[in-house]
């Protein structure tokens, strides 16, 4: 915890530091992996504890942050992303409440089966083991991966953002005396005590010492984490998500859906980036003009553009930007294949929606868009795993390996096989 | 499949040539994920039938790989590994048919819940895309790697060892007119037509047209694909496996065990290369000897040397050796504790077995031991997809990702999140 002391190390000191802290947490791993669900949840409920009992010393980390953010010259929006007030911290204390309340993966079984010689076997759920997660301004994200990580009986090496290293500190400071409090090991949950980035290469290759990376943040840092990784990365990509309202969609339906998926919030991988409009759709002026009424910019293909003298055209880059802005593009297309044509030229494979009140071309499309999440009817605002259930999440994945779309509790686990026999020798 | 009369490509030919090929297999894998079981599992007869009308003339091919290994000077357990004869292939085509029969996993639903504002949720399998398999001399493998990746749905990138370069065209090619002939596009089993070593690496690096490259072959082979992939890999690395014979051990059934364990076959990666006897174990000497009466030979600590002096003295290298040999080492430990460290700092984590009477000392050792199957009273030999009812098996994954263990059909697949709605926004 006396890491502002530290001189930034050079790279071999980078891979000295990384080296040390994956042996401390493999052998807090060990212990985690084994761990009851009673333990685990007292762990984290000790650890809420201690974020409100330190709610003086954390908010005093976080102003010192937003006076540094402030006299960098950090935007609005990230000054917002990195302030911490009293409710906020609040909240973030009740997240690590939640996530103390989830159901356990560990120990679940997954299947079960007798074999003719009489073994029987089964699958059973396990921590990864040591999760690295990598991430940028938002401090909330040391308490919720931290959360995460320990619930799922993994330990984890948390790399904050420079804007937010005060905060991020007097967090895991929080949480690691509500560790040593309720006996399990305090290693199980480390920061990373320096803001060199030698030491994020060093996270990035350290094969076999870390199990997998999740990185939390940009495209710049997502980026960088998957080309320069060995370790196996668990990322999210781009959200460009589509809402195609197709020609048997309800107008009553359609418009709210419409407005909500675009401009709920504009800046979360789940909003709308593109509406489809199906030619025999009967009313695609109402919904250019609600969309222009909520304040947002549509730029449109030319049957769009021809519709209001609202739309600016659209040019070529537009079907493949995320802007999370109020920001939308629109195309008209020939129905449902016109649709799914242009969203497997272009869908980011994150989220993608249609309006309808066929049963049978609703079905199509989930059957054959193929991206994480596929919805009918409903916004794809609601992509998100406290929206699915899953109490927090880590992240949503794009990539088909491991886990796909939101990543909670069981994201974090994989299984292994046991077999349980009485003395057979394989003929 | 006039690939011998094409010029090995230059590098840059070779990324063309899986570009070529990687768009093919997308196209062809969009038709596959939505073929049925039944188109499925009907050109998995085709090609079986195939197989077994074109057997003179894979055997003639497979004959010309034999003349060239034995002028190349090949072992004779490599030329054994490439031989094919009537029973090896008509073994080949009922696998393939077999596999026609397993459930199809493309559908199944993982799970399913009901929001409280009515939506319903799902999680469904589907394919992962398309699959890269890289392998050594076996040329079976073409046939199980093709027929396990067209039943789950995905689109198969076959390269296959030089030594094997015809046996390989002619079973592909077989393949492919099955598939020919049962409606489902050819170009969802392609083979690399070119030896060149450049097509491995553009393999190995084709992000995005390759969703998982899978290598089957020796330290060598799987070393340099996870060095150089920028494809997630499914891997299988050593099988370096433990059987802890308990001092609550049955002699009756620790000694088949440990027999059958070690030398049933002593090549393939369930074998195991390390037992453990509990110091309070009644008979190890019996253990020993019957293992050296086997054929073996025992490499043993010192106390294990002291029992017969045909144990020879194993040196510190022996407890980190996968030998796929008869050759055994062997070392006395203090109980349950003493194993689970030898074990933690020795296994690979593919197969670790306890023999033991003791009902708690068993699921202690199961829970404990962090490797991909653990067994009791039960013969590492049996880790097997085969064994373990999963029909044919694609490899044995030794990470912690994706799969683990045994990967056959649901190894092969992702899921896809279903959201179903009636016109739900989020608030």
């Amino acid at each position: 915890m006396n890491a502002e002391t530290l001189t930034p190390p050079r790279p071999a000191d980078a891979d000295a530091l990384i080296a040390g802290m994956g042996a401390r947490a493999r052998a807090a791993a060990k212990r985690l992996a084994v761990a009851s669900t009673a333990e685990k949840a007292a762990a984290l409920h000790a650890g809420a504890t201690q974020l409100r009992a330190q709610a003086a010393k954390i908010l005093d980390a976080n102003a010192r942050d937003m006076e540094a953010g402030q006299a960098g010259g950090l935007t609005a929006a990230m000054l917002d992303r990195l302030r911490l007030d009293e409710d906020r911290l609040s909240a973030i204390a009740d997240a690590v409440d939640a996530v103390a309340a989830l159901p356990d993966p560990v120990g679940r079984e997954i299947d079960r089966a007798v074999r003719p010689n009489g073994m029987e076997l089964s699958r059973v759920r396990v921590p990864l083991g040591v999760v690295g997660i990598i991430y940028e301004s938002r401090p909330n994200v040391t308490a919720d991966a931290a959360a995460l990580g320990l619930m799922s009986g993994n330990a984890v090496i948390l790399r904050g953002g420079s804007e937010a290293v005060h905060s991020n500190r007097a967090i895991h400071a929080a949480l690691a005396a509500g560790l040593a409090a309720s006996g399990l090991p305090a290693d199980a949950v480390q920061l990373v005590p320096t803001q060199d980035r030698a030491a994020v290469g060093a996270l990035l290759r350290a094969q076999g010492l870390v199990d997998i990376i999740i990185p939390r943040g940009g495209k710049g840092l997502v980026a960088r984490v998957q080309d320069e990784a060995r370790v196996p990365v668990l990322a999210h990509l781009d959200g460009i998500n589509h809402l195609y309202i197709d020609g048997a969609a309800d107008p009553a339906k359609a418009l709210p859906l419409a407005v909500n998926a675009k401009m709920r919030r504009t800046g979360i991988c789940g909003a709308t980036e593109t509406i489809l409009i199906d030619r025999a759709y009967s009313a695609p002026l109402a919904i250019v003009d609600a969309l222009i009424a909520a304040g947002c910019e549509v730029r449109g293909d030319r049957d769009v553009a021809a519709l209001s003298p609202h739309v600016e055209p659209a040019s070529a880059g537009d079907w493949d930007s995320e802007y999370l802005d109020a920001i939308v593009s629109i195309a008209l297309v020939d129905g449902l294949a016109g649709a799914l044509a242009h969203i497997d030229a272009h869908s980011s494979r994150h989220t993608d929606a249609i309006v309808t009140e066929s049963r049978a071309t609703a079905e199509r499309f989930l059957s054959e868009v193929d991206s994480a999440i596929v919805m009918h009817n409903a916004s794809t605002q609601f992509a998100d795993g406290g929206e699915f259930g899953l109490g927090a999440e880590i992240g949503i994945a794009t990539g088909r390996l491991h886990a796909r779309g939101p990543v909670a509790l069981e994201g974090l686990t994989t299984y292994k096989w046991l077999v349980r026999g009485t003395g057979q020798v394989r003929p």
